[in-house]
């Protein structure tokens, strides 16, 4: 599982870090050792306690608590524009802030939690702490728009060589950062439990399709972005100015359903495959707190063409990639009735993206598209060099013709009714906390057909 | 410019008319012979009254007025549900209502209208008339996600033919309404400008691509439904019942830069080639108003696969399709400055596309993908058999092959800066009022860069 792929050097001295990074500086919060949320994460997400009729609460994630900002704001713990924005039920406000704004936050928030000189007394904001197992996570924003890319130059030659064994990458491939519309409706929250679609197939033999339940349902590991500030309409955004306008990074799992998806791909791309279901996860860690974590672009091998020019920048190169290792595990009903631990699928890193997020990013508004607040891009399924590091089934079991046996003897070529897809995703660094995302999870239902 | 292909006779007995479609009523206000809004209209929109700050109203076209259906409601002109929904800024409350609220609204505009025993003094409701010269139209409704189909047939024959000549008609193509996602948030509204794009284009002898402004900007004619009441994630929606959440038609422009399009449209679709801007006409005209137009559903050549179970309805089959003539025009910057009238580029008929409106929206939502209020899809570039009815450049041209001359001696493969677009469309029928669109309307700005 692990993936031994040389990964291009993380540089130390890459991005400004300063005391919001400090390994050396503890919350008052309790905090275990391995928990994704030390004091120098500070994720967002949007949260309801259990059976409230809370339309959502923006909160931090700490320890195994969420810091209720809405509250926080309410008591006047928070200052500047963002406390006025962090009383609203979704993050689109504070996305529509910017970058010093969003620096102000984390600098607040750390100050509100730290162990040592904390701005407020703990034993006051104590009040505002919600226990994790005590809350639903929401969607994190209202979405305008949704758009996957396919930015593994690895998934995208492991799927064209089941889809198009002749052709497997297209001759665009290294030079357009390809991406779709996605469907910004069925985008659902955190364990939102993903019903098994109905959709057309047919099958090579057959002369003709049929509509009935899909057979090849599938997860796609990817992480995605969130916009902060937007562009005008027909004004781009040059790759140096990028990433002023990504807020943060979630979970995504694209379920896919792959014989749906063969069907009607061609030629305007995946519709029905996909846009039945896309759980976020619980919470988006920003840019800021994944400064320590910063790695060179992809190192594109000898003979790869350069980036076009509005698609370089020096700065990009050196510092665009992240260093972050995420994991897919599955438990099927049978493992959740019996107590098995979930099952490891597969272990990648976003490393392996060949595109940087700013250039996604800038790619998407160089034709002049605008970008709003809250609108979310993701990076396609997120494979390695490695069988070990392939984010969908359709790549681990090859379509089906490898299947995978889970613990408990069952086997998978694709998902089963029952199944739980669980994803995870965390950056650790010698001299520094380690930070995550949590965990991503959905449960399949069977088809309503 | 005529389109001979004998469409499906028209059911005269299809659908129940009421006194809202009666011929032999007028309006108090003016309407002219040749008027698209007759009182037997009153298509819905949203507007402004230039110069003011307004954030949008809803009004009924009627002749060369509006009625400014929020100040109706406000007076007290208005009863039941519509009266606050339209009271909004947007479309979208009213949308949620439902048929039979929509059917409400349409009876008390014809009442508050009509010549003989209007429900209110006109003399006081004509306060509530605002001339069209004086209004801007705005986006009618806040689209959540704006999908785009390809149901004319011909048009996909044509463009396969020119993308892929061995292989013009995917095998799919007769039983899967194909579709995908467009961008919401480049729609624009009724004559804003439209900025040429830049993107990655690759002449067949380059080696490597470059950025630059297209070079082969397009418009394709289409017609779009808006969404009315949605669908539960996970719920379908079966083909009787699909008419029931469609509101209304409005004219689509959805601009084309092909030269982009063929370099990135593999194997996801189109993206930056479409998502820089997309006109909506002014005008949503309801079904109800559409009722005297409807005809049979797409006359299947022998030979062609009948519709899966799930696509296939008898009462669809029957008065599923529209009698709509649609009509595309071009004016040159030249051509403006001489005052010569726009020219005619073809007209086509919405009876030419391969799949119902009912069928569209029942196949968007066969996997449990949920629709909302406001979405909206549309049909794709709508083109008959005959060469004078083919919805956009690349087909009228054949990729360029045969310029079109204007007028002025202007030579056009594909759009020029300064050039304007118009599409216009209505419905005749002998014993009926005619009823229109209006002009959906669009100026070639030059690139940004």
């Amino acid at each position: 599982m692990s993936n031994p792929r040389p990964h291009a050097e993380r540089n130390p001295a890459d991005r400004p870090l300063d005391h919001t990074h400090d390994a050396a500086l503890a919350a008052w919060v309790e905090v275990a050792p391995a928990s994704d949320f030390p004091l120098q994460n500070l994720p967002l997400g949007v949260f309801r306690r259990r059976g409230s009729a809370d339309a959502g609460r923006i909160g931090a994630a700490i320890g195994a608590d969420i810091l209720d900002l809405s509250l926080c704001a309410e008591q006047g713990w928070l200052q500047g524009q963002v406390a006025a924005a962090c009383r609203a039920p979704t993050l689109n406000a504070l996305l529509g802030l910017g970058r010093v704004a969003w620096g102000s936050l984390r600098s607040q928030l750390h100050a509100l939690l730290r162990a040592t000189h904390p701005s407020h007394d703990p034993a006051a904001v104590r009040v505002a702490l919600v226990p994790q197992r005590d809350a639903d996570m929401l969607l994190p924003a209202t979405v305008g728009d949704y758009t996957d890319f396919y930015a593994s130059v690895y998934h995208a030659t492991n799927v064209g060589r089941l889809f198009r064994p002749d052709n497997p990458l297209l001759p665009n491939y290294k030079y357009v950062p390809i991406g779709y519309h996605g469907r910004a409706s069925s985008l659902v929250a955190n364990a939102s439990p993903v019903r098994r679609p109905q959709g057309q197939t047919k099958a090579p033999q057959d002369d003709a399709p049929t509509f009935g339940p899909s057979r090849s349902l599938d997860y796609e590991l990817e992480m995605g972005a969130f916009v902060g500030s937007g562009n005008p309409l027909g004004q781009s955004i040059p790759l140096a100015e990028a990433e002023q306008h990504i807020f943060g990074l979630c979970l995504v799992n694209d379920w896919s359903a792959r014989d749906i998806q063969s069907w009607e791909y061609q030629p305007l791309g995946p519709f029905l495959a996909k846009n039945f279901a896309t759980t976020l996860g619980p919470w988006v860690v920003t840019l800021d707190a994944l400064a320590p974590f910063r790695a060179a672009a992809f190192l594109r091998p000898e003979g790869d063409p350069a980036p076009l020019p509005y698609l370089w920048d020096a700065d990009d190169q050196a510092h665009g990639g992240f260093d972050v290792t995420l994991e897919v595990l599955i438990a099927s009903q049978r493992m959740r009735d019996a107590d098995h631990a979930p099952f490891t699928l597969s272990r990648g890193n976003l490393q392996d993206l060949y595109w940087t997020l700013g250039q996604l990013l800038t790619h998407h508004a160089s034709n002049g598209c605008n970008l709003q607040p809250g609108d979310l891009f993701a990076s396609g399924t997120i494979s390695g060099a490695e069988p070990g590091s392939r984010g969908c089934l359709l790549e681990l079991t090859t379509r089906g013709a490898e299947p995978i046996t889970l613990p408990t003897g069952e086997v998978r070529r694709f998902l089963a009714d029952g199944d739980e897809v669980i994803f995870r995703a965390w950056c650790e660094r010698p001299g520094f906390a380690r930070i995550g995302w949590g965990e991503c999870r959905g449960v399949v239902l069977p088809s309503a057909g």
